[in-house]
C-alpha cells in the first residue's frame, strides 16, 4: 500500500464521514482511511455526549447542523439503520434576561426555518420530576447566585445519537462502495514535496512551489503512502500533524468530562428520565440549565442520566500528544465541587444519585468563531475546529471535504442544500460567531 | 514586591511600549515590567530585521504602522533620541503581472494618504549597481522561474531602525516616569481566582466568574505578585502562559533567519549599499526582489547587507519551550539552497559575498489574518500576533494595551490618530486581512 488517490487521516465522525462522500462521489478513485485506532470512533468521537441540535445563533451552524440531522433521520427512519437516535428535544431554562437576550438568536432561527417553541416555567416544573425553579431556594446554594427559572426554550429537531453506531454506518458504506482502510497505523507526518521536483536532495526549496505528496504511516501499515490529496479529521490531533509543516489548523484541545449517574429506583431520576410531554418517545429532553451550561441528557436503555457542564476560563488548552495518558481521565472533584452545586440547586434528587461512569474526551476548539472549519491548502484539505459539535455537523463536513477536494466552490448538503465552501474556510471565511454555545 | 496596579509581561517592543504608556497615562498607578531576559529586548525583539513600513494592503496595518513610524520620527528628530532610524524607503521589485495586481493595495494606501511611486525597470537598473532584472540570463537560474523585474513600487516612509535603542529608550522613560521593572525574572503562570471568593480551596470553580489574579514569577523577584490587570505581551512565548488558563492569543511562531555580508571592498556589493536617489542619506533602500520575498537591506555603519527572505509552507510552527536550544541558530543550508538562488540570479555579485554573522529569531504569527491584536479577558490585557511586523506597530499597540485596560473604547494613537479598540481584538475584530507579506 504504497499509493492512493486520496489518504483521509482520522476515522472519527468528521474522517468517516469525509471518507464516505469521497468515495462516493469519486468512482474510480482510491480512497484510504488511517487511523491509530483498532477501528473507526475510538478517539474522541467515541466519547462524546453524542447530542445533536440545530438551535444556534449562527445561521451556518444552523444550516451545516440541520442538514446533518436531516440526513442521520433519514438513516434511521428511511433506510432502517440504527443510529440510536432519539429525537428527544433540547430544553434551555433561563430567566427572563436570558430569554430577552435570545431574540436576536430565535429571530435567525425562524429566518433560517429552525424549528423552536417557548415554554413556561409552570410547565417545566409540572413536566420535569423535582424540578426547583428557584436554584437558590435550597441551603448550600445561596452562594452560588443562580438564575431563577423562568422559561424555556424548546428545539425539537435536537437530540441524541449513538456515536459508534453512527461511525460504523459510514465506515461499513465507506468499504462497501470500494474504500480501503488501514486501522491500527498512525499517521506519523505529512511529506512534502516540490511540485515540480529537480531531483535535488532538501526539496522543496523556499521558491519552489510545495505541497503534501502523502503520509507516512507506522503500525500495521509502515511507510509513506503517497497521495494526490490528503484530508486531515484528526480533530484535537491537528496541530500535531499539520504545525511541522507550517500549516494552522486553528484550533486548541480542551479536556471535557462526563458523569453518569444511575436513575433505576431513585426517588425522582427515574421519573425524570421519563417525563412525558416533550417528544414522543416519552423521555426527558436534554435539559440545559441556567448557570455554567450545566445539563444532563436521559440515556433510557441504561435507566441513567449523564450530566455534563461548559468550561470557561481557567480551563487549560492541552498541549497534545504530552497529556495523553490523563487527558481521558474525569475529575471526581470537578464534579463535587463545580457541576453538582448548580445540579442541585435545580434537582435536589440528584443529592444522593451514585455514579455509574465517569469519563472526559477532548473537544478540538476553534477559539475564533466557534463554528467548524474546512479549507484547503494546495492538495491539503484539513476539516476540523467543531468545538464540541461535530457529530451534529459531520455529514456536511465530510460532503464539505469531499468538495474541496473535486475542487467545487459548492457543495451540496444532505435534503439538496447549497452550500459555498468558502464560507468555512479561512481565507474568505464568512461566518457569524456562535454565540449560543454549551 | 508582592502586588503592582498592572504587570506587564516580556520587555520586547510590545513590552515596553506598552509599558511606557501606561505609566505615562496613569499617574499613581504602579505598573511592574518582568522579563526573562536581563534587559529590554533580548528576546525576540533585538534578533529581529527591524524595518518599518507604512506600505500594507490593510488599511488597518496601514494606520497602526504610520501612527508609530511617525512617532519614532518625531522622537529622533525632534526629541533628539538616537534611534538609530534611517528612512531608507522600500522598493518591491515585480513584474507587470504582480505591478497590475498590487493596484488594489495601492488604491488602499492613496485613500488612507499613504505616500508611495511607481518606478522604471530602467531607473532601478541604472541606481543599483549590478541589477540583472531578467533573473533567469545566469546559468543556472533558469529552474527557478524567476519573473523579469518590469518595475517596482516605491515607499518614502520606510526603513530600518535600530531595536535595541529603541527598546532601551521605552524602558528609560517607563522608569523614568515610575514604572518598575524586574529582569532576569520568568513569568512562570497566570493566577486565576474567583471575583468573589468564598474561600474554598479550588477556587475558582466553574460556576464562579474567573479572573488572573496575579503572576508567579521566579529569578531575581520570586513569588505570586498580585495585580489587578496583568498585560500579556510576550510574543512567541504566548501560548506558553496562555494556554495554562484556557486564553487562545491566536498565534503560532516561526523560525526567521537573517545573513548578513560583508560589502566593504566587494565589487558591487559597496556600491549597493551607497546606491544613489532613493533617499536623503544616500543609502540603498530596502529591495524586495519578484519571489519568495528575499530581500536585503545595507547596514551602512557596518558596509554590509543583510539578506532574508519569506517562508511559505513547510516550515514549520514550533511548539516553545521545546525547541528553546535549537531555535536561533540559522541553517547554511537554507542560505544556499533557498535564498542564495535567487538573489544571485537578480545580484549576481552576491554569488562571491563573505558571510559576515546568521542568526535566527522568532515571528509570533497570526495565521488568520496577520494582523496584529490586542484584546481584554476580564482583568488580562493580550498584545501580540505582529507577525513579524511588530517593532513598526509597536507604539500604536503599546497605546492600544493601555486603552484597554482604561477601558477605553477608543486609543488615540501617535499624531491625535483616533482608533476603535474593538477593531483589533478578537471578538468584534473587523479589519481585512493583509495580503502584502514580505
Amino acid at each position: 500500500m504504497d499509493r492512493a488517490d486520496v489518504v483521509v487521516v482520522g476515522a472519527g465522525i468528521m474522517g468517516v464521514a469525509s471518507a464516505y462522500h469521497l468515495v462516493r462521489n469519486n468512482p474510480g478513485k482510491d480512497v484510504l482511511l488511517v487511523d491509530r485506532y483498532g477501528g473507526p470512533g475510538q478517539g474522541n468521537t467515541g466519547r462524546s455526549n453524542a447530542m445533536f441540535r440545530n438551535t444556534f445563533s449562527s445561521s451556518d451552524n444552523q444550516t451545516l447542523a440541520d442538514a446533518s440531522i436531516s440526513f442521520y433521520l433519514h438513516t434511521q427512519e428511511d433506510e432502517g439503520e440504527d443510529l440510536g437516535l432519539q429525537k428527544l428535544g433540547y430544553l434551555w431554562t433561563m430567566n427572563e434576561a436570558r430569554l430577552s437576550a435570545s431574540e436576536p438568536y430565535l429571530e435567525a432561527m425562524k429566518r433560517n426555518g429552525i424549528e423552536f417553541s417557548r415554554k413556561e416555567a409552570r410547565e417545566l416544573k409540572d413536566k420535569l420530576p423535582g424540578f426547583v425553579l428557584d436554584g437558590n431556594a435550597g441551603g448550600q446554594a445561596s452562594l452560588l447566585g443562580l438564575p431563577t427559572v423562568e422559561g424555556g426554550i424548546f428545539g425539537p429537531k435536537c437530540g441524541r445519537l449513538d456515536p459508534d453506531k453512527l461511525v460504523r454506518y459510514y465506515a461499513r458504506e465507506f468499504v462497501r462502495l470500494g474504500g480501503k482502510t488501514a486501522f491500527n497505523t498512525e499517521a506519523k507526518r505529512l511529506v512534502v514535496g516540490a511540485k515540480d521536483s529537480i531531483g535535488i536532495e532538501g526539496e522543496p526549496f523556499v521558491w519552489q512551489e510545495s505541497e503534501v505528496s502523502g503520509v507516512e504511516v507506522r503500525g500495521q501499515v509502515n511507510g509513506i503512502v503517497e497521495a494526490d490529496c490528503v484530508v486531515v479529521a484528526c480533530g484535537a490531533w491537528g496541530n500535531e500533524i499539520l504545525e511541522p509543516i507550517g500549516v494552522d489548523g486553528h484550533t486548541k484541545a480542551k479536556k471535557r468530562q462526563l458523569f453518569s449517574f444511575h436513575a433505576k429506583g431513585e426517588v425522582d431520576l427515574e421519573g425524570l428520565v421519563h417525563a412525558k410531554g416533550f417528544n414522543e418517545l416519552g423521555l426527558c429532553p436534554m435539559v440545559i440549565l441556567p448557570k455554567s451550561g450545566v445539563h444532563f441528557k436521559p440515556v433510557s436503555e441504561e435507566t441513567a442520566l449523564w450530566v455534563a457542564c461548559e468550561d470557561e476560563v481557567n480551563r487549560p488548552y492541552l498541549d497534545l500528544p504530552d497529556h495523553d495518558l490523563g487527558v481521558y481521565q474525569a475529575e471526581p472533584s470537578y464534579y463535587e465541587k463545580s457541576v453538582k452545586p448548580v445540579l442541585t440547586g435545580y434537582f435536589p434528587s440528584f443529592e444522593k444519585a451514585r455514579l455509574k461512569a465517569q469519563w472526559a474526551g477532548l473537544y478540538s476548539y476553534n477559539t475564533v468563531d466557534f463554528l467548524p472549519f474546512a479549507f484547503r491548502k494546495e492538495n491539503l484539505v484539513v476539516v476540523g475546529g467543531d468545538s464540541g459539535s461535530g457529530i451534529m455537523k459531520g455529514d456536511s463536513l465530510g460532503r464539505l471535504a469531499d468538495a474541496l477536494y473535486r475542487e467545487e466552490e459548492e457543495a451540496t448538503l444532505y435534503g439538496e442544500v447549497p452550500y459555498k465552501v468558502s464560507k468555512i474556510g479561512f481565507e474568505a471565511r464568512d461566518v457569524e460567531r456562535e454565540e449560543w454555545v454549551i
